[in-house]
């Protein structure tokens, strides 16, 4: 099994001196990843939210992108209707070149209402934006000819995108996906997989076979590292540590129930409404019970993890990495789960 | 006198092996040039031009802000009509952040006739889409309140740009000017000006006075470098050498003009049409001959020049630090100079 980070919060407000400090340690802490043989960071996209959240992830990855050489850099994910299509792809392209084929394209068509609203855009516009842009981004990246796009909410008349990024015809993409239609969608087009982080063991395990079975019937070779099960992981060394890592936990899950709210229809995540007591989505708890919540993951032929830390601290990273990561045992080879 | 560099030209088809190549190559160059004493580094943005020009600048200098710790880090331009100025204002803000208060925020209108084709922009709209970008741009990245923004381009609803940049109110605007009133105007404003690389000797040297006439006037403190004068180098080592530098340099000339043909009215600058014999803006020749021109410039008042090096290689940068850049002597603090 494989580990990687996902998140990138209050990179801002994280330090109470200011921004730069909390950009600092966040970047610290991806390098630290990076050293201690996490696979990937994947980092979130927020506007406006006035708690110092990442808003910029692209620069973000091209700066980290300087300071490490083998951690695999995401997006997850930008959001296609706020931005220009072809400045996007000039973006990643950029970017691949700098990080030298590290970049992961994670894409998303958001679901915030709020972001809606501040950037004006009606949020029933949500899908048809994302796939017009999404489609003319491949494009960009892609093509090394000229042509032209002349869609309902773009135009561009005989352009070539420079540079040609390092991954060909693109970096992969990574979409978040949560009903057995849409996972199987994903995995079809040949792309990769999100899964959200309040799953309950058994639907996550149930996803990843629906991804595995949907590769393999579009002639793609099953492979469970593109389908990333995400995470929320909060080690605990004590009875207090964990009544607070609990109460944090109720916390997220009452925010992600505010913000998606109003979620759009066509792909609702499904969210579990559980209480704490039935959530054994997140990993909260001592290295052996985190350790064997994972092996449970595995046994089911999960091989990607996407961990949000909460304590984002070296030191939580190296008791992962020394007290977990090397425990967990994947299953089989992904190509022989999904052929059984 | 202080130098910098000024384009970024053709980082992608540099190299035969690749984009990539071309990219290391520049940085590396970009790095030499903190290493031997350079001020700066600004960079072009073009796009779609085909012959692997740098489009997605601020991912560059995120990059080459984890690589430097002292060179300012800026744009010469971004074209503003092809933002959308608040995630540009995102962008620019965690740069500045990312790089510790080093970018320089050069911005423009843009004047070539094929990226308003390609962006399916009308040229005539050029002015005032600079305009409404521009100044949503600096009250993006000055307001720590959150505001709202309805225009004739542009609508945002109760907005707050993250992080604050670390250069308050905003990092250091730059703009190109030519004419005497535009450049008391940017100057007036409490900007910095951008002076052209065609500009003759005794031109650049009026102009330089205008604008620290026009800073003293609106009750800045006169400073020359504030007024970057642009300038082609050429360094060269036998009379083959002279005489491919003024063919490259007559190419220039004639590829700006074609390129410029149709300028907008608003701000035209006053590039000479005059050939090659009469040319004393460009620094073509040995050392020596540099250093005199140079000194001209410095006599006149001129404290910062930005070179477009034609050969951008660690050698020309060695010699220039070490053969030109010591020798020619400023004429007096720039505010003595004002003040006379």
């Amino acid at each position: 099994m494989r580990f990687g980070l996902f998140g990138g919060g209050k990179v801002g407000s994280a330090n109470p001196l200011g921004d730069s400090y909390g950009y600092r340690d966040f970047i610290r802490y991806i390098c630290d990843a990076e050293e201690l043989g996490f696979e990937s960071a994947f980092l979130v996209e927020h506007h406006f939210t006035g708690v110092g959240q990442l808003s910029a992830s692209l620069n973000l990855l091209s700066y980290i992108a300087a300071k490490t050489s083998r951690i695999r850099l995401g997006t997850a994910v930008v959001v296609l209707p706020w931005h220009n299509p072809v400045l996007l792809a000039e973006q990643i392209a950029t970017l691949d070149v700098l990080c030298e084929g590290r970049f992961d394209m994670g894409v998303g068509r958001g679901y915030r209402k709020e972001e809606f609203q501040a950037f004006c855009i009606p949020m029933s516009e949500a899908q048809e934006r994302y796939n017009e842009c999404f489609e003319l981004l491949l494009k960009s990246l892609s093509s090394r000819e000229r042509f032209s796009h002349h869609g309902k909410y773009w135009n561009f008349e005989s352009i070539v995108v420079e540079p040609a990024p390092i991954q060909q015809p693109h970096p992969p993409v990574w979409m978040a996906a949560g009903r057995p239609e849409g996972i199987a969608y994903v995995a079809g087009q040949g792309h990769n997989v999100l899964l959200d982080q309040i799953g309950s063991v058994s639907d996550t395990i149930e996803r990843v076979q629906v991804f595995l079975k949907a590769q393999a019937a579009a002639g793609i070779v099953p492979d469970a590292m593109r389908c990333g099960v995400t995470r929320a992981l909060h080690i605990v060394n004590s009875e207090a540590e964990r009544r607070q890592a609990y109460a944090r936990r109720i916390e997220t899950l009452k925010k992600i129930g505010e913000l998606a709210k109003k979620p759009l229809n066509l792909e609702p995540a499904t969210f579990a409404d559980a209480g704490i007591a039935s959530d054994d989505a997140a990993l909260i708890g001592t290295p052996e019970e985190i350790g064997e919540r994972l092996q449970k993951l595995a046994d089911g032929g999960v091989e990607y993890v996407l961990l949000t830390n909460a304590t984002a601290s070296r030191e939580s990273l190296v008791t992962f990495s020394e007290k977990i990561m090397p425990h967990v045992r994947s299953r089989a080879p992904a190509v022989a789960l999904a052929a059984a």
